[in-house]
């Protein structure tokens, strides 16, 4: 059983909105960049990943606000790899600030040849890689 | 049985990313940005609409990404209102470039006081202004 | 002697911060829309220039900031050509809004071949292309 | 003689462009960024300072491009006080890479008012607390 990847960041002035709180779209940048962090802790950075023939693009994403971001807070970026496909993943993400969790995601991923652009499936190395990070859910068959 | 609001923008070159394609996170900029068009046809100015004691915030957001909007691409950003519920609203989006649909989504919202924050059932004169948007889907309860 | 080229927008709400502005940064993304669109009136898409082998980069950027502009604000954003070198140009910038000068901009770009990257002089069709939009400020050299 | 502020980043996938570069809007949030972490290492939190009665607009940006930075890059941001005059403040920022200058840029301040907006001076508190980032350039008189 894996554990979530975290990545700490500070929110910046420009992401937040009139309303002091970061706005709503920038919640999907956020879940990027734990995306990036998380490559470069399973296999290195992300252009490595392209040189050795696997690039991705996003197919699905979705997030649930519960609580606000502010300017200048210190927030947690948790994934966790919740299914591996064959030419498929799905990520959890969550957006944490002392404890509570602010913003629930879910991103869908398909990867593809950097080159053509067509579905290629997920080699086995990089299978291997993201296993520290795999969580089933609760209730879900393993 | 109402009509889609649509909402014409041209991509920036500023939204597009490495891959020469709008940026994932901002598909829910340009959602956000129907919202403010679609109620501006409806009832007026958003600030207007604040004056009136209503404000609104983000609950839940998610969309599926079928094709790319590149730079320069002469878009349609389409709304629809699927639900008006007692103090919360769900609204259907769609991106659509010559007919085709690029990216589908689907906004959760929750009315609330601008000074309080607090939860405030949508006001009849927003309900009646909203019904020339509203469309119920295929095989869903009126 | 030419005249400003003019590109009229509305404020969006993510492009404003927590005082309820535009980012002082954002202006920055304006002027180089405006400058897209100013390609768009005098040879057309800025792509089909790439085509023709004509890149730009900015090698410099300034502004001043008078006035702010706000969310839903309908602006102008205007251009003049004020110098065109033999591989560079200097455009004027201003955001307005109701006759009153928000900012005031300079760009200076260089052109470059879109596969080298090399410095590359501005061909003659261009040049042409451009005219109407030369303004010389006063007390400059013609 | 004061030292440059430093703040190390990490370039964001979503802050480059078609190009592969950081788009150059973007910098001047760097600046924005060097900016509230410069305050966060003279006073504290930048809200902070606004609850001592004191915060700052910009009245004036600019920025040479010498290179770009890439995806995932490694920059410092770098912050020096070059001026700090009874009303407002001139910064000096450069984005540099493993020692290469990216980017130089110059922010001028205005001092005022949270509550009013008025200009108001520069506090005896917020002087010194700067004074170890006070950099001469070179030529000027001190």
């Amino acid at each position: 059983m894996g554990r979530p990847f975290v990545h700490p960041v500070r929110v910046r002035y420009a992401e937040c909105d009139r309303q002091g709180v970061v706005f709503n779209a920038h919640y999907f940048a956020y879940f990027d960049l734990a995306m990036t962090e998380l490559w470069r802790a399973a296999v290195g950075r992300y252009d490595a990943m392209i040189e050795r023939g696997i690039d991705m693009v996003v197919a699905e994403a979705q997030a649930r606000f519960l609580h606000s971001a502010r300017f200048d807070d210190e927030i947690d970026l948790e994934v966790t790899v919740e299914r591996l496909g064959t030419t498929g993943s799905t990520t959890r993400h969550r957006v944490v600030r002392d404890g509570d969790v602010l913003v629930e995601g879910v991103l869908r991923h398909v990867f593809v040849d950097p080159e053509t652009l067509e579905k290629t499936p997920i080699p086995d190395w990089l299978r291997e890689a993201l296993e520290p990070y795999r969580v089933t859910p609760p209730g879900a068959r393993p």
